[in-house]
């Protein structure tokens, strides 16, 4: 496999999609939510991405059989909303810059010329170098003036985040810009846990309600407690006796830091 | 050398082959295998295979000569048997993860293309983070589900293990089965061994059983013990003196730690 | 995005322009210098490049935007004037030594074919691994005799630095002379700040006098601290709580160590 | 610079040529060897190599100059000699293991496709793990046997080194084999020294003689130490302020380990 390659699972007609990028990052936070979405609107697998950049792993099922590490499409689809919801997640995000650069290049080309996409939202989190103590703000940084004043009455704070955002949640907004296409990217507030569930609760709050999704919210906090276990478990496990493992210090991939 | 090549070196036409592959990784399990049953079998070196992906090394031979960094397809024919088998072991797996990519595919684009073979054996360790106390088991994790039940009574403990698997072992796997070819990743329960011999044992039981070979088990113990000191040879030596040595801290590569 | 880009945003007929490449590196001298420029001049921006082999980043703008990380081409323009100025400055440098071939080609290329340049000058800071206690001297490599003999006078110290110049400020004049153009590399003596505004002033006076530019003293170190300030703050900022940020050990590009 | 490129600086018909590799690495062995050879015989520079692959550095030089980091091809020729000897050394290898197979492989096939040469010296040292305490051995490691058969009486003790020669002076080798030409790996005893004068005059010594060349013995041991200390001091330099510099514990390439 010399270059990255999306396939298509499930052939379908969307219906005006955003697209909604949730992978493995600071805090877990982007895929602590998209995971939850998943399951809870149990989303249909509907295209699947691997790339030479991408770890060189395989992931080992429950039912005995392995996965190529990679990164899936799913799509929500709810009766009579205004647009099909389009989510992507998965375990990985590439290992170098420049398969950063051409990933993420090859995600929007795909949501804009393949799913004829028009606005995409990215997940991440967002740490200030101290302990969150109060609910976690979510902050907000968006491709054009345009989308910020779209999002101005969401609890979403705009113009306070600084420095860089690495990885995925930060070049596909970029990219999608060069596109002629928008974007905002969500980041929830957290400290330095690896997998943090309340930043991720307020990250889902916020776009669950731009996308117009209603979230059970009786025992939420429990159930997303419950994935934040899973993924650390998962992230436990893929450190125990494999070799190569993330969890060790010159491997680990720069998104995670 | 810009790409792997594989240079054939003694053109046979060859029975439904089978391939074992027993590569550097965990605990060694997988080359300790394949060196064991390359001398029980005396098995006939038909190709070799090169990679600028490899490390930049060569070898030096006991008979003053060099030979590049590369892995080798052996044969093991044995009379009326169904299967011819081809073992593919060597020094080393490629050392970025592009490069693995290219190098799995191009193994199993081999396998099917050139020696026309519809299964793959790959061979590793499966390290559980403690340390083993009864008769290591045999884990497998398959390309699908018919795979699974061709192994149900064969001492394989199948859906138990978790967490990713790195480098050769998995990524052809995954690969063979895009190809529409079947294969079982076979992994010897192992702690914290860098050359672990009773685990190599375990896997080498099971995967002879399958591939009807009958091992001398007069001595065996003794015998697998011998490989894996040298093993442990090889790697001290190249670990002795000579620059950008494997063992170094940033040098070694992703699927040994 | 897979190669280097260069896209011009102000189509403008330049006047024999001289390139002054200020990027970050050693004591962020040049940068330093080069922002300096930028603001007492209003340079006016004419170009932007892009680069998968820049980091994987984008940069969290004050008005909520982002901006992929990446270097701008900015124009001085003084009436009567012999030279335009182009300034070439940002936030990096390629990160791997392949992609500081590539970028640095680019932009030589560029200057000379684009722009219709002929000289160009890099600025960087020279540790000599001891404390500056007077005044930073500036130190000065060239691409050829001639270009030394035409910097007499202008307090640059020729011949005594030693050792290799890494990145865009050496490489550039490497490029420049195959290309037929000349350069010169001027370096203010710096020891082991990250951002040091005294070696920044030495060279500020010395490419200024030689620009023909008039800087304004008063307040001149007030103001180049306040920068050095700002540049301090912004990668603190970029070391707080971004995944991978170039603080960590081994994620720091090379040309900042 | 996509791509390695060797540029010809002198056109000369050359006599039936041998290369003689002494590039950095282990000890400085064969780069000690090439310096002294090149200054006691006066060597004329026929060719200079650059790559992408070679770290992104230019040299500080004497005169103020700069030149961009490479190897370059000398000429020795002595009247009435049946070969003339090329000498190939520089300042580096190749930092990642794709640019040493591009890299390397370009020098065998510029020796023999446009230098018609037809057999290759390569020098390094070899390090046992242990202090040398006596008169430093020579090692060798040849193409083929008929290699070994002509270097029997030589002073060269073969068979006897372990493990893997990393870098140019093993791939050059290989490659020479794979291009149907021959070649030897000298490789002086040595232990944990940077710069290993005595290694380099065993080494010295015995390369002289198989080239019929006549060493000036007076004073040789203070020549090569002078040149030892030159290296050394060329090395503390260049790890002197300057960013990224091969010292540091990350960057240093691997075959200098």
């Amino acid at each position: 496999m010399k270059d990255t390659k999306i396939v298509i699972k499930k052939q379908i007609k969307l219906k005006d999609p955003v697209l909604v990028v949730g992978l493995p990052g600071i805090g877990s936070v982007g895929k602590l939510v998209a995971e939850h979405l998943k399951r809870e609107f149990k989303a249909e697998k509907i295209a699947v991405m691997y790339s030479p950049h991408f770890p060189h792993q395989v992931v080992m099922l429950k039912n005995g059989g392995v996965r190529l590490v990679g990164n899936r499409f799913y799509l929500i689809r709810k009766k009579g909303a205004k647009n099909d919801i389009v989510l992507l997640t998965g375990e990985t995000q590439a290992v170098t810059t420049e398969g950063q650069y051409e990933v993420n290049g090859a995600i929007v080309d795909f949501f804009k010329n393949k799913l004829g996409g028009k606005f995409i939202y990215t997940l991440g989190g967002y740490n200030l170098g101290r302990n969150v103590t109060d609910k976690p703000r979510v902050f907000g940084n968006v491709s054009g003036k345009d989308v910020m004043r779209r999002f101005k009455n969401g609890n979403i704070v705009f113009g306070k985040s600084r420095g860089m955002i690495w990885g995925s949640a930060g070049l596909i907004i970029a990219f999608a810009r060069f596109q002629g296409i928008s974007g905002i990217c969500l980041m929830g507030e957290t400290s330095f846990l690896d997998v943090d569930a309340s930043a991720a609760k307020s990250v889902l709050m916020v776009l669950a309600k731009n996308l117009g999704l209603e979230i059970n919210t009786e025992n939420l906090d429990k159930i997303i407690e419950r994935t934040a276990q899973a993924i650390k478990d998962l992230e436990n496990q893929a450190k125990l006796g494999m070799p190569g493992e993330p969890g060790s210090s010159d491997q680990r991939p720069s998104y995670i830091r």
